[in-house]
């Protein structure tokens, strides 16, 4: 379930509560598009905002939702003592994965966060994916510390943040690491931008917030670039180039949010107060790029 | 209550719980000595850490032993519906100022925090302090953005990270600062290291970590400043110079929490996993700096 595109939905909610049936149409329609894996409670999942009862209310939808499609949930926290409880509701939930992102508030040091890992994978019976995003945890990891966690147990993929955007830059990237971690460990691209030349680079998965919205588009980016066609693969996320400039500037979860709610797949914003929409401008842009394109 | 030295004590705990006699002693301690307010549950007082229950419980303990030295509550959190919980939580405790931090996991825009404090500050009873702490929340106040919030009923004091060590430098950062928000609204230098600067600068309050551990030694420096015997109180703040340094390579609260436990005010190290202490060798230095000085 680590290799492939892994769509990672919205978690549609509003100010009181999540919206449970807008979240289960929107794993349903991954699932039916035909995804290779789903990742619940991703950063787009937004669970750093939510409440342990929500969330694993959340893990279950997901799973029950899924209709057999693999399903990852987000089990990361400020503390470990609620990263392990997480990870027990994870698990009671059926996630066939869990996704840990060494998330802070005190800047943590490389060998805390490995003992993060260490801690909570000792309690695992599922497999572990590490989440490296330094834009949200504020840490950043080392090479070094990647090859000491992915040799744990349970340890089966890495979610990398992104990678250069020249395609041998990228490779060389992709290679270094792939040189320090077990070759049972994948790697798979995150940073919606760096889909199509990440998996060009041989990441095994592209982790997409994208994805969680448009995923036949993704899937025909994926697809060319599991089938070595690097070119067809640039090509069909062309495509997609209106969003990543959105994406700089108001950052994904904002952007995805403000698209699912225009195409109606949720009401309201989605997005956790003190989190707001887009302005109307952005928005007219937004609808703009949605019009224009045929995006499934 | 926004001026003088406002003490942050930790919150002693371990995996399980508060240890509410340990920190019922110490916010005792800091009452005793004379301090001009406490704050609890700021950032040393790992509010991020902690559950509703956890910091009502504290927010009530800090007010019933601090023996009527006013108590600032931090009421900080990722979600705004929980902020405004823990407004009402922190003044039914009988606190009588809350300090609000822009917690982050999403980048937040200035517009995002502006509405933030506005909403807060709609339903608050007490006064707030704007905390402005980048390193751990990431988020960046413009001197225009402390403008607009410092103009909004309730605020009565921002805690800035930190002056410029040169003290002209310093006095322009705090006199720029100044000119932009009401006469009302005092400044705080918090950063321990610029604590003497700050208030030899114009500060009107320190909102000190060191504070929280060695009152009387914070006064002293606090009321030379405030006599305007600047040479004084950089002389008295000269003697916590070994702490600086720590406190840069390890983090304030991870040495703070180590200090607390050697001078058996504490048990355990008071740190939340996955925060660690420090290392032996570190332990060792700190051991040499407290035995050295007749701290207080």
């Amino acid at each position: 379930m680590f290799s492939g595109l892994s769509a990672f939905p919205l978690t549609p909610l509003n100010e009181n509560s999540i919206d449970e049936k807008a979240f289960s149409n929107l794993v349903s329609r991954l699932a039916a598009a035909g995804v290779d894996s789903i990742g619940a409670l991703g950063s787009t999942g937004s669970y750093a905002y939510l409440t342990r009862e929500e969330r694993c209310s959340a893990a279950k939808i997901a799973v029950d939702s899924a209709q057999g499609t693999p399903v990852m949930v987000g089990i990361g926290a400020l503390r470990t003592r609620d990263v392990l409880l997480l990870a027990e509701d994870a698990q009671s939930a059926g996630a066939n994965a869990v996704l840990l992102a060494p998330v802070s508030y005190q800047k943590l040091t490389q060998d805390e966060v490995f003992k993060l890992y260490e801690q909570v994978t000792r309690t695992l019976s599922v497999p572990l994916c590490v989440y490296d995003n330094p834009g949200t945890t504020h840490f950043e990891f080392t090479d070094e510390l990647h090859s000491r966690i992915a040799s744990l147990p349970s340890v089966a993929s890495i979610k990398i943040p992104g990678v250069p955007s020249d395609p041998d830059e990228a490779k060389a990237r992709v290679e270094r690491l792939r040189a320090l971690i077990p070759s049972t460990v994948s790697i798979g691209v995150s940073g919606d931008a760096f889909g199509a030349t990440g998996l060009n680079a041989g990441c095994d998965a592209w982790y997409s917030v994208i994805g969680g919205l448009f995923p036949r588009t993704c899937l025909a980016i994926t697809r060319a670039a599991q089938e070595k066609d690097a070119t067809r693969a640039e090509a069909e996320a062309q495509q997609l180039e209106g969003f990543w400039s959105m994406f700089r500037q108001f950052g994904s979860l904002r952007v995805v949010a403000a698209a699912a709610e225009m195409l109606e797949l949720t009401k309201g914003s989605s997005l956790p107060l003190p989190i707001r929409p887009i302005p109307e401008n952005a928005r007219k842009n937004l609808q703009q790029i949605l019009s224009v394109l045929n995006l499934g």
